[in-house]
């Protein structure tokens, strides 16, 4: 496969940093598109009509083709490596932690992040106001699960590094910009370690 | 693989019912076991500690493990079969639309056919009464979007079935369940004719 890959990014997004980071360690160069966020670049008429009908990034392109959904996105970059199980049953739990990031982490720890960091406190609608306790008490029965799943195993997959201990990095190991307390989650700490310690590993600023 | 094949669930529940429309279509018998979500039977320290530490159904159990996430459990089911593309960009794209499904759809349609089905008025929360004008604007959004990709294609990744079409089928069909009009999607309605007519196809109620 010789298609060139390209992909529209928030840099700050964990989920754009997910896909990054995912081809660096599956070893597969990527060129990078940044757009600005705050000022709309991803819901231009352009945008919407090349690129993602949703408006939204990350989104790898691959040619001339586009892959939106950020873990969509890295199971691509990934396929045929070793962050891929091949064991049926193995692969299908990589997939569960994957759309579990996507549905239990991500809403609560993520949009938390991006409301406390991003928006300034008057930017919050009253909605926004009244969802960030749910969106709290969410985000911390997230992290505890992730705790107590890591009380007697090194990866959430299988005895190796997978793509779900990938996607759930992006956002756990930020989690303390939207005031989660890591500290009460030691496993989760020290998998964040030996994230970290993985060869090729890339950092969410670089 | 001989391993017993057991789905707890909660039948009415569009995530339980497209992981037996997966079983069927891959032609995989499974048994089922269900649930009284109103009672708060997948609460219990029983299910928390042996089925699913997320209090979540559905949850395929393979033998004496189990896969939560219902779309982790399809791609358990379907693997092997014709309804996963081989092409790696199908196959990632097939992951796009599922991880869609569950991030953009789900928690809009899915939400508000719960609340509006089997929550009784007065047993919603004020907080959950002031999202719905929300959830309903991104359900149409949803629905509006699905319309737009069917416009010119049969189903939604390269020219067959795929599971893309059986996870998005689930709550799509019943969203009127929710007040949604199908009527203003006609290629949705179109597909969700082509997916009744697939081989092996099971309604909802079965």
């Amino acid at each position: 496969m010789t298609d060139k890959l390209v992909l529209h990014e928030f840099s700050e997004s964990g989920n754009c940093y997910k896909v990054r980071l995912t081809a660096a360690v599956a070893g597969r160069p990527i060129e990078r598109r940044e757009y600005d966020l705050m000022k709309g670049e991803t819901r231009t008429p352009e945008f919407i009509a090349k690129v993602n009908a949703d408006g939204r990034i990350p989104v790898l392109q691959v040619g001339d083709r586009f892959i939106p959904e950020s873990n969509a996105a890295c199971y691509y970059l990934a396929d045929g490596s070793l962050l891929i199980p091949t064991d049926p049953f193995e692969h299908a739990d990589m997939l569960r932690w994957m759309f579990w990031e996507q549905y239990s982490h991500e809403p609560n720890i993520a949009t938390l992040r991006f409301w406390m960091g991003w928006l300034a406190p008057d930017m919050l609608s009253d909605l926004q106001r009244l969802q960030m306790p749910g969106k709290r008490a969410a985000g911390n029965a997230a992290l505890k699960l992730m705790d107590d799943h890591l009380k007697d195993r090194e990866w959430f997959v299988g005895g190796a590094i997978s793509l779900a201990d990938v996607c759930l990095f992006a956002y756990t190991h930020v989690a303390g910009d939207a005031e989660f307390d890591l500290e009460r989650c030691p496993h989760v700490v020290a998998w964040i370690g030996r994230v970290k310690a993985t060869p090729r590993y890339i950092p969410m600023d670089s």
